[in-house]
């Protein structure tokens, strides 16, 4: 029992470390220009103010649920989604049962909605009809994380314009996979989970919105542009604007780092060396019959 | 030349098969229910609204074009989706010249939009400060895809929301990927040209919107539910009632077909036969350094 409550508490840590929680939303004053920013222009339409409005709220979700109108709401904006062929190569699992949430993503709120790449519809059609349909390589499974993540996307911009917040995990394919194959009890093969998107309200109005960078390095002209020297040091620079909200937190600060991003390449990236063996990942997108002529 | 030419119309032809196109916009009379979808409830918000009318518009695009200020709003909207770690690990193309983006996916717009996963500008940051950073493995390739898919479907929110229509393509990564990399001068390794938004306006109003599966098979409660044999009948049914418009065109009836899904699984998807070969996108992702321990 204790070493199942350490494993859930471990999984829950490295969860949380995967997807940048432990943010501190420091109460610092807002600026005009943030101000702004909350309170988009009047001059942009409902969507796109809230876009603008867009939010992760991580982990700290009260008790209050959403209705089962909004609920449906969201499933039907979801499918919305443009998808490739309009096969729909995705599974939704819609998780109500908080303590399985938080086994499945390390956090809970009034509802989950674990997205799956998944075949397993589209190959069934196609045997009660007498056909195979064989989408056995990486292509199909790139194709089928798209229309994934574009459906996941469309279910946060719902969310929001109903006042409901929302976290976007990719705890789902950095953490423990084979734990949420066996919860949710999903076909071993042609089927991946990836992604997750918990739904609820927030316990706690974070402080601020994140920013981004939106120049040079992120946006190109007819061509790609290398971020020059001088573009680097503007986004070094960006990064340890109080005013801009780009790090993930000030811990950097008391840390005594130079730059936000030293803490980020030395303190929170630092597992990103070079891989020395086969990622739990790729071993399972062989498992599931994704990557063509291997098995694992 | 002509055999440049030839080139280009075999691309073309290859990209627009990938992707659903030649679908005659049947001039279907709208039944009541569609008239409902085309024009949802004034009870759903502006947002849900915009996300009900979302649509894909496949290549027929007018001269008109989007003016700066809207494509800055949707640029402006693009980058505000989760990302891991606010690390945006994505780069955007911007192509206005209608040659190169007919070039780069079959298809000419007022402008173009490619999204590449890219750890190039954080390598680089971390490179300017004395560290390194090295995403090389599957796991951190899906995570960029994913943010990248996510920024796209905000774009493509944002642009509806505005009037501004748009073709979401997958043809970037289901076709001549080496002749992207060539005419954008995209990086080599760590950047990876995925997905792009085609804006503009359509030269003509599409028909009907295209109709989404919503039920068993694609929403699950609790724990994943194999589509039961009468589900599956159901689903086959839904593809074929005219008023749902499930299906990418109607030739399956001229071709003599029992059901829509005899047309998609014999002839649309006649090619995803068990694979022989590694696919060139699995080849590039080892190139590009995004599978761990292999390189091509």
């Amino acid at each position: 029992m204790s070493a199942k409550i350490f494993r859930r508490h471990f999984i829950f840590q490295r969860m949380a470390a995967a997807m940048g929680m432990l943010i501190p939303w420091a109460g610092v004053k807002k600026t005009q220009a943030e101000e702004h920013l909350s309170n988009p222009s009047p001059a942009l339409n409902e969507t796109l103010q809230t876009i603008q409005r867009l939010r992760t709220i991580h982990g700290n979700f009260n008790e209050r649920e959403i209705s089962d109108s909004q609920l449906q709401r969201i499933l039907q904006s979801t499918v919305r989604a443009t998808n490739s062929s309009n096969m729909q190569t995705y599974s939704i699992i819609v998780v109500k049962d908080r303590r399985k949430m938080q086994e499945l993503c390390g956090y809970q709120g009034s509802c989950l909605l674990l997205y799956c790449v998944d075949y397993n519809r589209l190959n069934a059609s196609a045997k009660s009809l007498g056909y195979s349909y064989c989408p056995d390589n990486i292509v199909n499974f790139i194709t089928g994380g798209i229309n994934t993540a574009l459906a996941v996307q469309t279910a946060a911009i719902a969310a929001r314009s109903l006042g409901i917040d929302y976290l976007i995990t990719n705890g789902i394919h950095r953490g423990d996979m084979e734990m949420i194959w066996n919860i949710l009890e999903l076909p071993k093969e042609q089927c991946f989970p990836l992604i997750a998107v918990v739904l609820g309200y927030p316990s706690e109005e974070p402080a601020y919105r994140m920013g981004r960078l939106e120049g040079a390095g992120v946006i190109h002209y007819e061509k790609y542009r290398p971020a020059s020297k001088e573009q680097l040091a503007e986004i070094t620079a960006q990064y340890d604007d109080p005013t801009k909200h780009l790090g993930l937190n000030e811990v950097w600060k008391e840390k005594g780092y130079k730059h936000y991003l030293d803490w980020l390449f030395k303190d929170w990236a630092r597992n990103a060396k070079p891989t020395k063996q086969e990622t739990p990942m790729l071993k399972l997108l062989k498992r599931s019959g994704f990557v063509e002529l291997q098995t694992s």
